[in-house]
């Protein structure tokens, strides 16, 4: 039975997920595959520090030499996080001639183009899984379920922590805030979670997400990123009464010769699979012009679901000798944000008095902003009263000065919110 | 760049559907793989006949040689159907060391272990994601991105015509026979629907999954195989109020040593995300002991999403030169249908007078099932009474007694209807 050597950069929480699957599942491992997988040595920053799992003290070194040097090994599997030094490993593993594993999305949506040009030219494979959506085998699906598609649009729920804050925001009526702590304490948001609600960390997996579906670099600055911050119980519930529900979606669209690439809080309507998806969990729903509309849902998160996706990476790359997948050398044609057109939903807090709404359609007009449809409630919140409106396809840059004039009405109180709506 | 030589056994629809991929994507295809795929032989039955594709005469054949003979010739795709003479076409392919893609539901689930067996003595690689669930590449996410999980529950929707008829029972109250007839009238049902409907359809999928969950040749059967003809309005009406939506399902589950296998028509939660897969759609829910749960949604059928499933085997096989996965020799010790425990619905019709429940419940009660709750509407059917009962997990030979006693009482009018139901 052939014995392929495994190098891993860290052990932590996922680390110590892979240890336990390629130990506790070895038998069946050979048996699905022919082949062993043998995990030789993990680079560890302290030695003495308590780890999850408890690997022999022998397979730990603080040298990464020990590993990106050694001729036996295969596969580097990187699970450090942060750019650097990760990607100086990861360079040195490809010019060794190494498979590669990683997880790390950071670092493929900052630096990916690096890392595939020089797998490319060596025609190395490489894995990335668990980089984005966890256990979801979303990017294998791209990959080669899709082979022969044109993926034509992304619609993905990938970061779970604020999707836990939403689904909480909808089913339970909480307000953000107390969302979020909820989320903390359950463990399912670090206590700096930044970059899950801001939209970042989305953005990240969105990059990877397009780079395979598109066939080229990540360029993570080019995507349009909005958090899920300004959302109130209010609109959750306004939502709701109008057939939406609000989740943080990653979005790609093939428009022409241009895409577009956005993260942002976004209406979708209720009846749709995604709309469902509650909690931590993940799924992504995408368009192929053979295929037609897939979803794939699970968690996105997790020491054994992230594990789980690495080992299917250790075993894919195992398999194949010679990568002939290419990133093509041309850079996409990123639509400007301006001239996004989208539907929307606009929250005006306003003085109650006639003639305010006037105001307000009168300057959408302007604008060639079309209204769909007005929603006035009756309850007024600290003396402001919300008009809701809905608003057919208009271009983003109309809507932003729409909105700026507006918001320098003096009924008009506090700064408008505006919500992107997708039919799907 | 390299070219790999394809012979074709078959073109139909789906076969159209991979010529139209293999030509017009081709140069997405090269980029992607940096492989070029050439279409060398078709082979047909009638050379005139008018097919929804056009490919050159010279490359159609009437003669199997012409492919399986044919040393230039890399993989053999075969979208024929049926199981003779496939089979033998298949088995000539695999001697002569060829890599092989198939369609082929039936032949996979009825012979599958002869094929699986020969193709892994001989380490070649064999796709076949378009025989289960056509265009969702489940198969490769169970073989690829959970190769490190055991997998230990599968519920699949994998007929799109008994789902299309059941949701429209579901969401517009029609009844059975309108539903069939309404599919037959968009072309989602063959006018011979029985596979379809009495489950066999299905079950061919669930011996073809089983097989790769567990590593084991397929035994179609093993499964226990109810349809969906029972079912009337009333049943969906009912399931409706107590929070349930009666889906066809095809189900899987390691019991200890043992496994479940069973199509049938099944009472799942209303909210759980299988319950939503409406119209044709298939969609598969599973329980990895690493992933956790997972689902994947999309088109079950059809032209495209089959061809795009065809191709994306074509790029897989193309990529791998020698295949170790293996089917394992042992057997799967299958749960015999007596043993199974599940929750079931029963439907009772009776005369409307006193006495006649408390004699169900005797019954039941001496049967050791216990009732959880009892549900009866005033509506009366032809001077019946349907009295509605969910009983708590049983043992399927308890249930089967218990029916057996009950539909000989003078009171009970008809055959009892049972339904089993899964939470998921």
């Amino acid at each position: 039975m052939k014995t392929i050597k495994i190098g891993m950069l860290g052990c932590g929480t996922v680390g110590s997920g892979v240890w336990k699957i390629l130990t506790e599942r070895q038998s069946l491992l050979e048996e699905r595959t022919g082949c062993r997988f043998e995990l030789r040595k993990i680079l560890v920053r302290d030695l003495a520090k308590r780890r999850p799992c408890d690997p022999p003290a022998t397979l730990l070194t603080t040298n990464a030499a020990e590993i990106l040097a050694d001729p036996e090994i295969d596969i580097v599997v990187e699970l450090m996080g942060g750019v650097s030094p990760a990607i100086s490993y990861l360079t040195k593993a490809l010019e060794q001639g190494k498979k590669i594993v990683t997880a790390n999305k950071r670092l493929l949506a900052e630096r990916g183009g690096e890392i595939f040009r020089l797998a490319s030219e060596r025609e190395i494979p490489i894995g990335f899984e668990a980089s984005v959506a966890g256990g979801i085998p979303i990017l294998r699906a791209i990959r080669e379920g899709f082979v022969g598609n044109r993926i034509e649009e992304i619609y993905g729920i990938v970061n779970g922590t604020s999707n836990y804050i939403l689904s909480g925001m909808t089913e339970r009526g909480i307000g953000f805030e107390e969302a979020l702590r909820e989320a903390q304490g359950k463990g399912y948001a670090e206590s700096d979670s930044r970059m899950d609600i801001d939209g970042d960390d989305a953005a990240q997996k969105l990059a990877i997400l397009i780079a395979l579906a598109s066939g080229r670099a990540p360029e993570l600055k080019k995507i349009t990123v909005e958090g899920i911050q300004k959302i109130t119980p209010f609109d959750v519930e306004s939502a709701k009464r109008m057939g939406f529900v609000i989740k943080l979606l990653a979005i790609y669209k093939v428009r022409g010769d241009a895409v577009e690439a956005r993260v942002h809080p976004t209406f979708i309507p209720k009846s749709h699979p995604l709309a469902d998806v509650g909690g931590i969990f993940n799924a992504i729903f995408l368009k192929g012009d053979a295929v037609g509309p897939a979803m794939f849902y699970g968690q996105g998160a997790g020491m054994m679901p992230t594990a789980s996706a690495v080992v299917s990476d250790i075993v894919a790359v195992s398999r194949v000798e010679k990568e002939s997948w290419r990133i093509r050398p041309v850079e996409a044609r990123y639509l400007p944000p301006d001239d996004l057109v989208t539907e929307y939903y606009l929250r005006f807090s306003v003085v109650d008095r006639p003639g305010v709404l006037a105001q307000i359609a009168s300057s959408l007009g302007s604008h060639e902003i079309s209204i769909s449809s007005v929603h006035q409630y009756e309850q007024s919140v600290d003396a402001k009263v919300p008009i809701l409106v809905m608003v057919h396809a208009a271009r983003e840059r109309n809507v932003r000065k729409a909105i700026e004039e507006i918001d320098r009405f003096e009924s008009v109180l506090d700064r408008t919110l505006a919500i992107r709506v997708e039919r799907l």
